[in-house]
């Protein structure tokens, strides 16, 4: 019946909206007892929806992790491929410091059985391939750096500066620090 | 008595070389039952000579972080400032890669509770403030790093790569390309 879909559909978008939330708020071990409860549902509503936490985490990343790869795609035919490149680093930076459960995630890409974060890290990468050969090609990147070294990279400030009491900001400056380097050979 | 004393001493050096490995091997989690099992001794025993979890750590950091500093402090003498810098944050990297706990207590630094790991984190910011302040002094710094800065790069790369087949040779093969910067401005 098309009233219930609806009802479903609404559902949904509410989990996940909660979901989303708790989840910047807590990390991947954000409860899923409480976003039911402040979506106003009830607990099996929200395994219909999401039948497993990874299910749950998938969804809440992959929403954003879409807007990310929409946003390398449009970078890619900007005019500065090294501006382009950092300009979306800078944005997955301050996206991951927001949602602890992604760093975590990308740091874990070589773990067979996490398949489906497999799949966030795989779309970041795929994204994040073409702005970097880009920049690559133009010489403005460290020869030899790749996507995966980007991530891993990103992932780490975000771990090591999730206790700041500003952990985006933090993270940001933390990132141009490593554009930049520490002590690059003049 | 002397023997009781020595008796307690082997004891204590016995407890804290299973304990180092325990914690190389599982971080800050290492099972305290199973430090006590391996070293042949009782939990009670373990406990006499460490009250807390905490405790324990503290003594298996401080050991290495006592050795950290004690580098620095040769470093501090060397007649390249850059490269001391550089070998003393390699050496630090390389040890974190092998004890992840002393990772996390970098990043936590700022939460008053954690009294007994700032000794830890106050002591390596101690350490490696001369030798920044060397390398600074000599141009070979990007402008505005603090050892807090990179105190807390180190500790993202370590918890970045501990999933990594071999976690000591990614973080510094990382530490690398932080250092040198992942697109310096020519």
């Amino acid at each position: 019946m098309p009233a219930q879909r609806a009802d479903a559909r609404r559902n949904y978008a509410r989990i996940l909206a909660v979901a989303e939330e708790e989840v910047a708020a807590h990390g991947a071990d954000a409860s899923l007892e409480q976003i039911a409860r402040t979506a106003g549902v009830g607990s099996a509503t929200v395994r219909r929806h999401f039948p497993s936490r990874s299910a749950l985490l998938e969804a809440v990343f992959r929403e954003r992790i879409e807007t990310l790869c929409a946003h390398a795609r449009e970078l890619e035919g900007a005019e500065d491929p090294r501006a382009a490149l950092l300009e979306w680093l800078r944005a997955l930076t301050v996206y991951a410091a927001c949602a602890r459960g992604l760093a975590v995630c990308l740091t874990q890409d070589s773990l067979a059985d996490e398949h489906d974060m497999n799949a966030c890290s795989t779309r970041l990468d795929e994204a994040g391939t073409a702005l970097l050969r880009r920049a690559a090609d133009a010489g403005a990147v460290t020869p030899d750096v790749t996507i995966s070294d980007l991530l891993t990279l990103i992932a780490g400030l975000v771990l090591a500066t999730e206790h700041h009491p500003d952990p985006s900001t933090e993270a940001d400056r933390l990132l141009r620090l490593t554009v930049a380097g520490i002590s690059p050979r003049q």
